[in-house]
Order: C-alpha cells, then structure tokens, then sequence
C-alpha cells in the first residue's frame, strides 16, 4: 500500500462498494492526467500502459477534443439529449459515415445503445435472435463480453460468472477459440461437424460472437484464415455474424476495425471504449441495414447517444482516421512493441508474446508473476495490468499516440522489472 | 413530420437504426438547451416537459455544475479512471455521504456501475441473489427496470420484453403492483400468500425490485402502508428489499429519495438519471454493508466511475441539498401541478390524475388520445410524453428548477392541447 | 415400526434407496390383495383408503381384468409391442371410443405416452407450445403434475421442487387456484387482468393446465362456474385448456371425466393412474384433433401403449362404464363419505371437509396431527394417507368398487382413530 | 402399405395420435408373439429384429417369465403397490444383488424410478445436481435419453428436440462422443481443457451422462479407453459419471452392463427398457450409497415399482445370469454377426459395421438407402429398423436368445435385401 493514504482514500474505504479493483492494485489518488501520463495528487507522474482498458487510445486530454468540448458546454449545447436529433449527432453520424463507413463500402446502420459495452453486446444478440428467429448464440472460450446478463451469459470469465448468483447463464453454446485445444487442433472443423450433425444437440445459432484479439481473454489474436472460417460456417449455417470490437476495435490492433482487410463482412459489429476518443460513455451497434428490424425504441435506455461523446468522437474521427497517418503510427510502434516485448521474454523461462497490433503483451506463465511484475512497474512509476484466464499475460495497452521516448522509457521500466525478479520467481511456477 | 428536415436530418435517416424513437415525435434538430428550454437549430424554443426522462431534475446545463466541469477540463483532470481513486471521486463520495446518506442515518455502500440504470439494476439482482443463494426475484406489473436481459426479466412492458427474440425472460416471479387488480384488491395479501403456502409454486425470492412511483408503467405510485408490507413481507421471507429509484429518486417525487420518511430500509437503492445533475451517464447502487460481499471486479465495466459526473453530481448535491430549498420549492410546484392537471382532467371524461411530487400526469384513457394531445403540445412548443402500459397517460416531467412562469406556461399550453381536442376525440375511445 | 421386519425388509434397508417413502408409513410387507383389502405376509388384512393414490379405483385384481389378463399371457398375447398396431390396442381404442369418447361429442386423439403420468403431462405442455409458438404455461398454487423437469416445473409442492437441484423451473406462470386467496378474493379477475395488463410482465400462454381436484394439494376442487371462466379465459388468450385429469378422473370425482357436465372442452385430457383398471403402468393424452400436429416419434419412448393394460383397461371400460351403475354406485358412496367426514370433522376445532366424489378429506389443520391419525388407523387396520401442502389433510381414496360393509369399517376405524386423539392433539396447534 | 388394412387399423386412423411411428414402417395388426417371432392377426410371421427396441433381450413370452407371471396374477399377488413393501420387490431386489450387484462388488442402491427410462434419467440428473450443487450435465453428441423435458434436454436429435415447442433446452454442455470429430481427434482432450481452462464458459459439471454404444445415435462404441479417460476427467472435475444402459445393458452389448470390465465404476446407472426381462414398463437407478441422498419421496411417482415387473425380472435375473452361458451365448452370436455384417457391407460401396455384441449394424451412408433395405425385409418377413443422427445406419437388435437358425434366416433375409437393390441405389448417395 501506498504512503498516499490520504482523507481522500478514507472515503474509498468508508463508503465504495467492495467490488471496487483498479485502485487496489494502483493505490494512489490520481488527479490529472495530459497524453500518456496520469498525475496523482502528490504530483507523481505514471506512464499510461493501462489506457482506460483501451478506451483511452487517443490519450488523455487531447487538447483538440478538449477545446471543442469545452466550446460545446460553453455554448449550452445539449448535454443529454435522449434519442433526440441533435446537430452534435448529425456531425458524429457525418463524421463516421465518411471516415469509416463509406471508405468500407460499409452501409450499415448505426444503433446507439447505452453507453456502455455490454448494452452494445445485449443489443446485438436480441436482434440477431429476431432477425433470426433462433435463441441459441455461439461465443467463444476465453472470450469476454460484459457484466449484463446476457452479455455474461457469453463470456468465459469463471470469477465473473460467479457473479451471477447461481441464475443460468443459459441460450449460449461455448466453441473453442483458434488454438484454444492446442496448435494442432483445428477448431473450426469441430464446430463445423458439430452444427452440421442434426443430432449433435447444439441448437441452430442465431448468431458468432467474437473478438478478433481477446483482450480480457488473455491477447489471443484470431487469424484471417480463422475468421474467415468462421465467417463461412456462419453463413452457411443460418447465423449472423457479430464482432465486438470494443476493445479491439478503434485503432487498437491497427486499423480502425480490427477486422479491416480480412475480408469478412461482419452482419453487427459493436464499439464502445474509445469510440468517444475522450473517454467518456458511449457504445454503438453498427448493423447491416437488412437486419435493422428494430421497432422504436423497442431497445431503449436513457443515456443512449452521450451527446459530450458526440462532439468528441467527432474531433477523434476527423482527427485521426481522415488520412493515414495514425496507422502508419501505430504500425511502428507495434513493431517496436513486438521486438522489445521478445526481448523481454527471452528472459523468461517459457514465456511467449501474444497479441496484435498496440495490443500486445507477454504470457509469463502464472498470474502471480504476472502480478509481481505489474506491482514492481507500479512502484517505478508504468501503470500496466494483467490479461488472461489466470491473469498470466502482462498486458500492454499505451496509448497509441504516446510519443516514442514515453513509450520506450515505459518498456524500459516493463523489461527492468522482469529482470529484477529473483530467479526463484521463475522456479515457483 | 416538421419542415425543418434539413441536411442534417437527412444522416440520421441514411445512418441511424431504427430503433431510434423520441426524434419521431419531435421531428426537429436540437442545438442548445438552457434551464427548461431547448432550442432548436433554426432557434425555435420549447420549454421541456420531459426532461430527458427525469435525467435533467435540475434543467439544462446548470450553470454552476457547468463552470466546475468545464474547469476539470481545462486543467486536464481525469475524464476516464476505470475505478481507480481520483480526487473527483472522493469528493463526490464525501459529499454523497455528508449531504445525503449521514443525515439519513444510512451506512450504505456506494458501488459504481457501468454508468447505466440497467447495469444498476442487474448490480443489484446479481448480488441479491449472491447474498441470499436463491434465484427468484419478485417484480411488479407496469415494472420498468431496463434493457439488459437480467433487468429486462424484471420489466413488464410487452414490447419491450418482445425485444429478447424469444429468450426466457426467467427467475422473476411476477406480482401484482398496489392497486394493479383493482382497489379493493388487497395485493399484499396475496403476495403474503403465495409466499407463506409451501405449495404455491413460487420459489422463495432473494430480493422484491420496486419503484415507488412507476414512470414508465402509468405513474401508478404506492403507498406508505403498501411499501411498508412490501418491506415486512421481504424481511419476512428471508428477502432483500431493493428500491429503484432511478426515475422517481433525485428529488422527482418531492424528497432526494423517492422512500424519504417512509420508514423503511432498502438493502439497496439504484440511482441512475438525474444523479450527475447535468444528464450525464452516471449511476450507482447503494448497498447495505452487511450485503456488499462483491469480490473485487466480480462486476466491472470501463465506464463505472464516470469522473466527469462525479464532479457537476458534487455540485449538485451541494447547490441542492444541502438545505431544504429545493425541496420546498418541488412542494410547492407540486401542489400547483396536481391542481393544475385536476382541472385538465375534468375536461376530459374519465380522466384521471396520478403520480407524486413533480412526477405525474394525467390519464386520459387511451395511448391515441394522449399521443394527439402531445403532439399538439409540440405544436405549441412544448415537449411532453406519455406513459403507461397502453401509453394513455400524458406525463409531466418539468425540471424541478424550472421558473414558475415557465412552468405555468407550459401547463397552459397542456390545457389548452387538450381544450383543442374536438369532441369525438374523447367519443372515439 | 412394525415388528413384521423380517428377512425381506432387510434388502429394502441395504438395496432400496432413500426415496422409497410410503413403506416408511407402512412398514410391513404386503404379500396379496383383492378387492379393497390388502394382505400382508403374516396374513393381516388392511383395508386400503389408498388405492394406488388412485390408481386402483375399481379395486384390486378386479377378476373379469384378472381373467382376460391371463388370457392374453396364456395364448402368447404381445407383452411389448411398441407403437406397432396390435389387436389388443385397436380393441381398447375401439372400447375407449364407444364408451366414453363418442357419448360425449369428443373427436379426440389418443396420444399413447409413456406410461406414467408425469409423461402425459410432459407431451401436453411440448405440444401446447408448438400449437401455439408460445413457451409459457400456466399452472396453479398446489398444482401437482409430475416429477419430471417440464412437469415439475408445473407442480407447487417445495419439496418436490427442491428434488430438482437448483435447475430453474421456467416457463411457467403460477396463478392462484379458486379460493386460493381466501374466499373473497376472485381469482379470475386477477388471472384476467394480468393476461390482459401489456406491461404485466406475464407473456401470453401456451396452455392453462389445470386439475379440479388437487389429489396432492390438499384435495381443493374447483367449481363449475371457475372452470368455465378458466376455459374462457384460456379461449379468449389463445392459449389451450389442459385438464390434469390423472388423479381425478377415471370415476374418481364421480363420472368418467372430472369435467363431465361442466361446459367446457378441454384442448388435451391427461390420463393415467387408473386409465389400465389393473394398477398396471399406462397414460395417454387425449387432443383435439386440430392439435394433433406431431410428427411420427417427435415424441415417443419405448413402453408408450403398454399391451398388458390395453387388455385390462378394455375389460374396465366395457364393466363399468357401458352403463350408469358404477357412476350411480359413486354417487351413493360419495354421499356416505360427505356425511360421515362432516361427523368427524366436527370433533375436530377447526377441521373442514374438502374434495369431490369420493374424492374427499378432512383438513385438520396441521401435518402433524393427520400424520398421527392416519399412524393409528393403520394400527387398526386401515391404509390411509395425507395431502396438501402441509400433509394437513386426510385423504380418503377408497375403491370406487368398495362394499358398503368395508367401506363403513374403514370409516369407524378413521372416526375411532380421531376419537382416540388425547385432547392436547388440537390445542398443541 | 400391406394388404392387412382391416377394421382394426380403422381405429387407429381415427383415434391414435400422430406421433405414432413404428406402425408406419410394419403396417399390419399383431396379435401374438413367442421367442423370436411376432405373428400378425392373419397369421404372417415375421421374425423379430427390433426385440422392443432393446426391451425384449430374451425374446417375447418367455415360458418361464410367464409362468411365473401367470402364478403371480393367479394367486392374487399384489399388481400396484406404489412403493410399498411387497415379497415381490423383496425377491427382485434380493435376485438382483445376488446375481448382479455382489459379484461386481457394486454397493448400489436401487431406486425404483417411474417405469421408463427418461424417468431414470431425470432422476439421475437431479440427484447429480443435488448431491454435487451444480446445475450443469455434460453429455454427448448423438446421445439419446428421453422425452421428457429434462431427459430432452441431453438427447442430441434435432428432430426429438423440435418438440419441446421452442423451450430452452439448458444446463446441459454438449461434448464431442468420441470419433465425434474425426477418428484423429482426440475428444478427451478437448473435453478436458474446455473444464480445466477457468476462462473456457463451460460450468463446472455434476456429471457426465454417456451411453456406452449409443443405440439411437448410430450405434457409436466407446473404447475402454475412452471410458476411462471420461471416468477420471470426471472425478477429477469433481463430477459424477452417469452411464445410460437403458438400450446397451441387461445383455445387449455383450455382459450385463455395458461397462463390465472396462475397469470404471459409475456412480449411478440407468436401466430400463429389458429390465423386467418380459417387456414390461419397468425402470431403475442404481446409486452409489454415498448419492442417495434423497428426501423420502422426494422423487416419486405412480408406478414406481412395478410388481408384476418385479416378478419377471426376477425370473429372467435368475434364468440368465446365475451363470455364464447366456454371456456365452450372446459371445458366439456376436460373432456370427459381425461376420455376416461385414460381408453385408462388402456389397455396399462405403458402408461400414458399427457397434458392439448383439447391438451392431451397417452405416449404408444414407438414411433413404436403409430405409429402403428395411422396407424389403419387412417385405421378407423381417422387422428391423434403422438408427443414426440420418437414420443411416440398419440397426440388428435380435433377441440374445434366438435360435441360431432363425438368426441365420433374418441376417439372410438381411443380405437379400442388400443384394436385390439396383446397383443405382448406391450412385444415388
């Protein structure tokens, strides 16, 4: 525990819930944060290996998004806004349509669900049970998709699970992921027997359901091969196909969708996390028009559409997905992530790098060595964080925009303190 | 549909989903929003009625929540922090705790949940069933608690409910609201029943989901005698009583909470809405400590915590309870609310009045009858909504702070909507 | 326990599961039977209030079923035949359509299901859903239908419920049977309202299965006037009427059918129990034609139309029901029975008689104090049990066929054995 | 349709359900049978290669079995006695030990479930959750268990699960038979790290429920192997193993368990279909002592324990397996079928033998083919039906006591068949 044990962290203890996680691990009491550093309320600085899980891919603060929301609250734009037409939104819609979508040839519909993952993912899988008239879904181990009931229902995650309470987490099938039985194994011909044996007893699919690099699930990062696969078998079996990229997703593995140029077409993709480039609420359902069935507001909520994120995904799309540039970014910082990432697990026994693009990490065999590290980095100012089933990955998510000496000096701190463990440390496992 | 179809209207036909709704009915472009008026992009003014669904209590872009967000912009504090400690949490948590919980005697815990009343509401199921090892949970008809497909389970609204694809909306036992069989059915007698008789059928519940006025479900509003025997019979039977206050709470009903003076003890309150003050996403659940046994992250999201409500919700629990003014004033508006809509009612034959505090309306007996009386308000300059099972209720959602001129202005535009009604309307139904 | 433990209980004790429950009650070993009388292996006669629950209506080892019984095993008779057509079913059908289907109008189907109740239930409530593409059904407080899940589901008693392991029970709506909530209370309303209610939260149902007399649920039974409103209700939801008529019909209640005479037309009829006359294992379902959707073996299981009970059951229909004598006979007993029930309930404060036919019992208003009257009649010489859903009630369940001699000993031993209670039995209540 | 289309069939047309099926496939009227011979009501003979499906192992109307059902019957013995104490169960249970349990060394109870194997099933499947408190079942593709809603939930066939009418079919996890996927994947392994990865979704089990050949499924052998293999992931996973010997046991398979020295010992076994030796309704559980932990009836039903069963099973336990000859015999049977089966299968291009002991068939590749074979045997005085998720495989299920003669003439009529196809029947594949 931190020596920053101030009033301030009194009231934490006192009066927040106990499913509180991050500042565990983190135990300071942060109070600015520019770029890719956070400042703590003692003036220390932290590089940003953490990124808001993701959500923060832009950094923080970024000055241009920053100006244009303060002009929007100076202004009394609309705060909150309900469903309602705005001009905040109309920029957004323009904004995606043009940098994203119509670049694609993508025509699907944009759903503003709550402002959060797992109501993106809700949303997706009631619609792909109307639109198909099917309730059973196919998810995938070690994927993760939400806290919601539904949404949990498709994620691996035991712990979260648990959180149930014991209510079935039920209309779900459970597919092995790429690689999940081993190297050897190819799981997309296992599923493909198992939904073409009418007495196989797996129920028709409405709908797939996967992430393209797992991030909770330990960076296991589909092939385009595996993918494509999996988009097939979909096709021929009925069911839609539905990618949730939110934490994929938004230039995290290096274009915007994490799928673009592997020539899948997916029926649903979800976003959240750094789709508002601020970090503030928002998710969508982008939806190809067809399977568009909704009745209004037949899936509703009242945050649906932050009009804040609005304003701010906009600056961020125009910003940052006009032109090249980012990706041409984000392609050399991965390949120094990689290289710098392989040095380091040369140095642990077994060890291996996973991942894509800025989201890359390094599976160290066990979550407790994995926690080790990840509290030695606290200590010298990298805030970074572990993945995985047994939290055993130690997760890289910078910002993709920290300027190249941040990110070096962050892996700096990340390589010395895999090299301070004691060699013990590596016996234990 | 309005005129004002510009371009902008355009993106959202080209782009937005179907399952948009409000922009229906109010076919114009908003831009600005101040106090109790939005205007739209060709400067036309409507004093709001509805007030994103009782998520702006304290009207639009308050100008002191405004001058401290804007402030926590400009000098880069925290917008996102997982559920790390920042001082803008702490503030908010100490002034929750000063200026709401103490003075109430309430040791509850506060957890953030993803920033969405659903995801409170399934927080809540979830842990109830967690603390209790039971599954069943007891809703009530006209319910309305969310989207997501625990929360969705609780609500009754059919057309919501058809939104699941045929998913089994189970482990909720469905019971009668105060008054939803007649008024001179006893409902808790029968619940009391159907509880104690070892055959009934129905499984001992973990928790009883509640709201004590029913925003969407008609504005039916339960009584102290019915909240208490809801409260008893709960304990009773081994079950939690969980409040939903996340339409009704924030002062809506007359008090912060919609169960103030009431004399019962929620196990856990849900608070969403208008619990940042400036209609950003935010909500909470509130857990008696005996109950908050949540295991680290066991429910999580990216966006619990949004820093950004945290500050303008400090100021609004500042600027408005730390005294009784505010809570005056809603008395007071109330009183000339409920006159106001008897004398409405009387124009029209069966109507009848309902709700509490500054959350009610006026049944006119039919969802076509109340549609054209909104849309005629529209007309006029006024943004109203309806509610209810068949939406036959026309409900006035005013911000609370709203100047009484204004709010005189927009009951008379009400009254004169439903003066304009020709007479076969009423003959029609 | 009785001291007739001999060799052959020892093998219960080390072979027989810990479910076995009516030899607990009982504990001596029953060798014979004929007519009502039991005969154990020590040669002591029981007269039997029991009946198989109501499986033996017409008596044990009826001699005419006995006979043909022989008969057809002597002569190479098929024991087993599957669903093959055999000469053995064409004449039970054939009996079946002359003597009870045809006199009534009813172009029924019969459905041959596996030999057990429960397994009748099951294939109504699969079929009610693909009729209607709805998944709910509803069922009532103190209904008891089966131990199978979907059946189970349907059935109130706790205990029972409990057996399925924290399996979610789902797809049904429980609704409270007539007088279930007191006297005043009109159940009918409330199952209407709820139905009728968009945002009751109870979606449409498949199917309303119901029993008129609850054998297990404390021998409740329902009157003209609910049924028909039950029936109409059912009509006007579009949702099937399935009569339960396992334990009530087949004479029990007083005619063939519990239903007879009542106005209404059931959808599907489940019977079992007594349908083979011989205690033998056999249930069928019987279906409005316009229901009979299935397609070959959608639902089928290897003992369906059981050859032995064919046989036997034929014999029952062709004796005692070609004419009015037996239903006359019931006639004359139940009258006896109500008198003398009535006799002995007023020894007993509080106690109240319930049921229909010979049907019937006396509430005593705790399951401890039936459990010690039925423990003293069988010390004297009478096997008689409980129902409801505290065992409150005894049960009296004799042979239809019973001699008016037997019948009246077996009375005076129940009216002695509740003599003979020492007068703090009732105040210890 | 065969000429035999008499008054009798007339009933069936008018008054039996659609779901009628094997009387489509033979569609004459039976009157008698004796051994291996089923006679029809104009005095056709056919010799009998579907044995009840299983449920006639040692032939119809054994002498002996019949005899001493005759006496039974005669002598008044008791025909229902719920689950009381009779000397009849006390001589089964008695027989049963000595001859099966003891010599095995099996401490099973036996649980005298409803009188069908589906009844076994559930049972079994809400005993595993009880004992174990989880909800999730593992079981197998191609598995077959039941109708009923439970049992269902296991049974593989799509067509089978088509008629729970849209209900969810939950708490069971499918896994891969094993060949399942190929005869190069190994499903152990599969299966195993799907339950040891704590991210794989896949809950905990409370058992496994295999059938050793899956008789409904296509005649799948498990190797000794790949038993042991599910025992010990079982155990490991802290879940029960569940062995359906409802088809494959009492003889069928070769030993009177199908898992007889495979070196694992299950704890818990369903038996049913020829249990009671003579095709009467008739079903048990075996329980590990340690499992039965059952309320006393807290499972219960009408005709559990079926007396008259209890009389022939007892017979057929002491004619059969007192002693090895009938292990014998079905040895020297068995091999004279695999050889003819395998010379049947020559003449089929791509056809292969499947199965085990007197439990084996020709997968012909197409549903259509076999039927079609099957039509030409019943042409030919043969019943014999087909099995497979496509009905692909001519399933051979004679009796085990056939006189060599008179299997040599079916497997004849067999070949016949096979040969007398035009040789397009095979292109048509």
């Amino acid at each position: 525990m931190s020596t920053a044990k101030t009033a301030e962290t009194d009231v934490f203890t006192r009066r927040e819930s106990a499913a509180r996680s991050y500042c565990r691990a983190f135990p300071v009491v942060f109070d600015t944060a520019q770029g890719s550093i956070l400042t703590d309320i003692d003036g220390r600085d932290f590089i940003d290996f953490l990124s808001g899980c993701s959500s923060l891919n832009y950094g923080h603060n970024d000055p241009d998004m920053k100006a244009a929301l303060i002009d929007h609250i100076s202004r009394d734009g609309i705060a909150h806004g309900l469903d309602l037409h705005t001009n905040a939104k109309a920029a957004f819609l323009e904004a995606f349509e043009r940098h994203i979508l119509t670049p694609r040839g993508m025509g699907h519909k944009v759903m503003m669900t709550g402002p959060t993952g797992t109501n993106a993912v809700e949303a997706a899988i009631k619609l792909a049970r109307k639109v198909t008239g099917r309730t059973n879904v196919v998810s995938f181990t070690n994927g993760f998709h939400g806290m919601t009931l539904g949404a949990l229902a498709l994620t691996g995650n035991e712990s979260k699970r648990a959180g149930a309470g014991g209510v079935s987490l039920g209309d779900v099938t459970r597919m092995p992921y790429e690689n999940a039985l081993g190297e050897d194994v190819d799981t997309l011909q296992m599923i493909e027997m198992l939904l073409t044996n009418p007495s196989s007893g797996v129920e028709p699919p409405a709908a797939f359901v996967v992430e393209l690099v797992q991030g909770e699930g330990g960076l296991n990062a589909a092939s385009t091969d595996w993918l494509q696969g999996v988009a097939r078998i979909a096709r021929e079996n009925g069911a839609l196909l539905i990618i949730d990229d939110i934490q994929a997703g938004i230039g995290r593995s290096g274009s915007f969708f994490s799928f673009d140029g592997m020539g899948v077409e997916p029926d649903m993709v979800t976003l959240a996390k750094s789709l508002s480039g601020f970090g503030l609420p928002f998710a969508c359902l982008l939806i190809k028009p067809a399977h568009d069935i909704w009745k209004p507001a037949e899936h509703n909520g009242t945050f649906r559409g932050n009009t804040h994120a609005f304003v701010t995904a906009r600056v961020a799309l125009e910003k940052f997905w006009a032109d090249d540039r980012l990706r041409n970014e984000i392609a050399l910082k991965s390949q120094v992530l990689e290289e710098r990432l392989h040095r380091i697990a040369e140095r642990l026994p077994g060890a291996r790098v996973k991942g894509r693009g800025m989201m890359r990490g390094v599976d160290v065999g066990s979550g407790d060595l994995a926690g080790r590290i990840c509290a030695k980095c606290f200590d010298d100012g990298l805030i970074i964080e572990t993945s995985g089933a047994e939290d055993e990955v130690v997760k890289v998510l910078a910002p993709l925009t920290i300027p190249m000496d941040q990110f070096r000096e962050g892996l700096d701190i990340l390589e010395s303190a895999v090299e301070s463990l004691p060699p013990f440390a590596f016996a234990a496992e």
